[in-house]
């Protein structure tokens, strides 16, 4: 029997995990889901899935479950619910899929409480990941990714000795915007930048995969993640989707994971590993697919990505800053309030407004994370009045 | 220090050998080397590396090397030679690659010995690798592919559960007559089939690649390396030879090894398993390759494919029949005895004159390899009177 619990439940990362744990190879047992205000969807959840308990993070929308849902079992309110839930030592493994920097905290109770986290949160590794890799490793707990760039490195990375990496490639299907000339991104409209050519996935990541931010992040979280040197990663676009990540030994050798762009694959890896669970997903066929492209990536046109770089040469609490900018001024854009191209341009104002904090406390990284959000809604507003 | 033995240390692979082990990142000492009857060369390599001993097969060239070159280690000859060397206990690993049926024995040998062997010989698991395979997993001794493709099979899985597995997957480059229409393969000259577009390998290896004979004498490889249903291993023509082989895993996921298509790069492998040693060979730069192109086999125009998926079906005796009869009619055939489209005409031949021996003993595999070299010598010389 695994315990799983998920917190993030109504999100598209959630979502998927259900689909794939309610046909899981062996029994499972969900112990908590959590949102952060989606109480229809949870209830619904709560409704099939019969959990332990709930976390609804956002205090409105937990006053607003309590009084039209009855629930029998725990009803947790906050980000400190997201801790309790996550520390629960009924728990085999927790997923954490919540959107911004939320998921840091319950990320790292998890991991106090030695269970193994299966990390679908960014800001988790790109704001804290000296500390949660630390902590992670201190005790010897897995932490799981669930990006598929991510999962690919882990899976070719089985078996293999850490001295023997000379490079991580992540791949880049190059987004909504990869062919376009440089003269019309200031048209990209909203609609424009939703319209992933490969992956389903929620709003704010499908516009970070449209600017390339994401694939920035990515590289940070690599970092971290394989504890390996920012000079060792390295993007290669490829549109198809299909080649996750490849690793480069110093024999010369390379291994590559493949598969068709299905998340709930490196969702059921992270929920399983190391075994692997039977999934009923439509299988790649080479021989169909005829061939896979790979190309350098553009960083005139895709600014965000370079500005990811910097930041993470930069270090401390640059990646955080950059994360949290990122955050705000991706939000404005989807909200009407930011043109495409303002979002690295409120990235590059926050990453040269603040001043590096080397070897960040949790405490500092939260507050800067804070700062910069507060800075970038007022550059937002300066936009909005222009 | 490692103690390697390279039994065929004259050939393509075994000089490759030489030249990897010459830059090695950890002491090497070799122990034995040995040749069929190449004794030139084997002189100067033995004046060069100063082994422990030598073998030459030949009993002629054993005595012309004994007369023309004083040397104060061990002089061994024939397979009782090999023997004696690849069992010697002071091996790490021994090299197998030498050309032929000649290299079952000294295979077994090492493997009694309880040395792991870098296999390079294709013949001791395609003819008889229900034996090998079996003593060698009672004792716990590795078997190392030196192929590229089983090299690739071998780095994907590694870590990897067995039960996980769903599919392996051999890529073939085609060789130079991929785009050949049918018509013109009865005009194949021995200079056209030894163009191969992406290998530097022998001249027998070199025309079953040009066959896709050596592709079928892969996946039986393959069945008995990984210990794989032939129905679970398939084949895919990819022409730049820089994917090497396939791991379909039951989530749907795919693990893929990619290289330069140097040979020095699985010699490598299997020399230093489960390490890798650090090896100066090329890069792989996708970015520059550009793409990466695949197309199911064509089993009209290459009959021998499908012939060794017919031996490996019918299974007993009949890869061996397979194996010896292609052996016979591609020396033939490189003799300008035999055309090119004989050479499956005659193992069809073979493989309809043999009845198959269910679970042979090593002794009748001998007995039926050498059963039909004879039968096929015969079919060659009445090509030749035709």
């Amino acid at each position: 029997m695994r315990t799983v619990t998920i917190l993030g439940s109504t999100g598209s990362i959630g979502q998927q995990a259900l689909d794939v744990l309610s046909r899981w190879w062996e029994p499972v047992r969900i112990a908590y889901l959590a949102t952060n205000s989606n109480v229809e969807l949870l209830a619904e959840q709560v409704n099939r899935l019969q959990p332990l308990g709930i976390v609804v993070v956002d205090e409105r929308a937990y006053m607003e479950f309590r009084r039209r849902f009855p629930f029998a079992g725990r009803v947790l309110c906050g980000v400190e619910g997201l801790q309790e839930a996550a520390s629960d030592p009924c728990n085999d493994v927790v997923l954490v899929s919540l959107v911004g920097a939320v998921g840091i905290l319950p990320t790292l109770a998890a991991i106090r409480a030695e269970i193994p986290v299966a990390l679908a949160s960014k800001e988790a590794l790109v704001s804290a990941g000296h500390i949660v890799m630390q902590e992670a490793r201190a005790r010897g707990v897995p932490v799981l990714p669930v990006d598929s760039e991510h999962s690919g490195v882990l899976q070719c990375l089985l078996g293999e000795d850490h001295a023997s990496i000379e490079q991580l490639v992540l791949t880049a299907s190059g987004g909504p915007f990869r062919t376009l000339p440089k003269e019309r991104f200031r048209d990209i409209t909203v609609a424009d930048a939703l319209r992933h050519p490969n992956w389903r996935m929620g709003n704010k990541i499908t516009v970070d995969s449209a600017t390339l931010m994401n694939k920035g992040l990515e590289v940070i979280e690599a970092r971290w993640l394989f504890d390996i040197a920012p000079d060792q990663i390295r993007v290669l676009i490829h549109p198809q989707s299909i080649v996750h990540a490849l690793v480069y030994f110093r024999d010369g050798s390379v291994k590559a994971q493949l598969a068709l762009p299905d998340m709930r694959i490196p969702i059921a890896y992270a929920l399983s590993y190391p075994q692997r669970s039977p999934l009923a997903v439509e299988r790649l066929d080479l021989a169909a697919v005829g061939q896979l492209e790979f190309e350098p990536p553009d960083e005139e046109r895709f600014p965000c990505f370079h500005l990811a770089l910097e930041a993470l040469h930069r270090g401390g609490t640059m990646p955080a800053v950059l994360n949290a900018a990122n955050e705000v001024a991706v939000a404005a854009f989807l909200n009407g309030a930011l043109r495409f191209v303002d979002i690295p341009r409120l990235v590059e104002e926050a990453l040269q407004h603040f001043t590096v904090i080397a070897e960040p406390t949790l405490e500092q990284v939260l507050e800067v994370d804070r700062q910069t959000r507060q800075f970038v809604h007022r550059q937002v507003q300066q936009c909005a009045f222009q």
